[in-house]
């Protein structure tokens, strides 16, 4: 029964990230977005959108790195993908300490299976690490689109802060980055994100 | 690109998910779940508590079942599990109306198979689908144990309601069954949770 109850309290603990908002705006309903439905957003991407991963990426592996490489947030919070070097360097701190706690909830074998999705997503090596990245930058464009602007006209955030995430798209899914790439290019010419800062000299 | 333009557009819709709210509150946040939200918890537990399902039960199979098995509500919204039998006759018509549209937004090739999960899910017939929804019951009683009572409360459900719900967990595990069994039997002593009513007559 021990093995249980530590996997129950890991199932509760996760529930606590319903309660962590992201910077990303919903337009149905208008409100910010938590980490929680973002991961399951995700988890449903890789499900339709399997087709524009590498050849041999495995799926399976893909969702299961989505629907934890959040948790981590329950103790860290969200960081603004646009934040500077140095939040985001005391953001990755806070992380690996979180990921201590929170996969150490669970019994010692899943603790370190489950720690080893996290720290796949993370360095972005494997196929499906990079895929799944490439789909958790994604996600935010579209989010962005469908709000008008969203957080690109709250920030403003130009398109080369946003064409440098849609190499990150890219570097998981030649598709999907080039499918990226136009949204990027349309939504300068729609009007809802600026164009790109002339180099300054 | 007209599939990957049907992709998103699915993508999109799948989003609205986010908006349709369940009878079960949380407690931190204090406030009532949502369907999104509730789908990427379940797939955590497929996740964390799989030890439980059947030897040679497709755990990869029980997530993509669980990531799709709400989304019907986008049309048809939530209706709560005590509801009676007319209204559970009419949400099924609903739901079934919804999983023709929402699904079909798919390339054909996807809206067959995510049609499938979701038929396997609602028709509970192989082991899959039994521990899927041992897990959709599960979730919501581990959420009202947390808010002291939550909707059993609000709602005035009785024990033999509840016991009549961990039948359905015993079906897909029978681990499962008999801590849900031991979670409601603490329910009634710690008075968070009415004892069974009295057979009239």
């Amino acid at each position: 029964m021990r093995r249980l109850e530590q996997q129950m309290t890991f199932v509760a603990e996760a529930g606590l990230l319903k309660g962590v908002l992201r910077q990303t705006m919903l337009t149905r309903p208008a409100r910010r977005e938590n980490s929680a439905e973002h991961s399951w957003h995700l988890a449903v991407m890789a499900l339709a959108l399997g087709d524009y991963a590498p050849p041999g990426t495995d799926l399976a592996r893909v969702t299961a790195m989505l629907l934890v490489h959040d948790l981590v947030e329950v103790d860290a919070g969200d960081l603004f993908v646009y934040a500077d070097a140095a939040d985001q360097a005391r953001q990755e701190a806070a992380e690996r300490a979180a990921a201590d706690r929170i996969f150490g909830l669970l019994p010692a074998d899943q603790a370190a299976s489950a720690r080893g999705l996290w720290d796949e997503f993370e360095e972005r090596r494997t196929a499906e690490a990079r895929f799944a990245r490439a789909l958790d930058r994604l996600q935010p464009m579209l989010a962005n689109i469908q709000a008008d602007g969203g957080t690109w006209r709250e920030h403003g955030i130009t398109a080369d802060q946003v064409l440098a995430k849609v190499a990150l798209i890219e570097d998981g899914s030649p598709e999907l980055g080039r499918y990226a790439r136009d949204l990027v290019e349309q939504a300068v010419s729609d009007g809802i994100l600026s164009p790109p800062r002339p180099v300054s000299g």
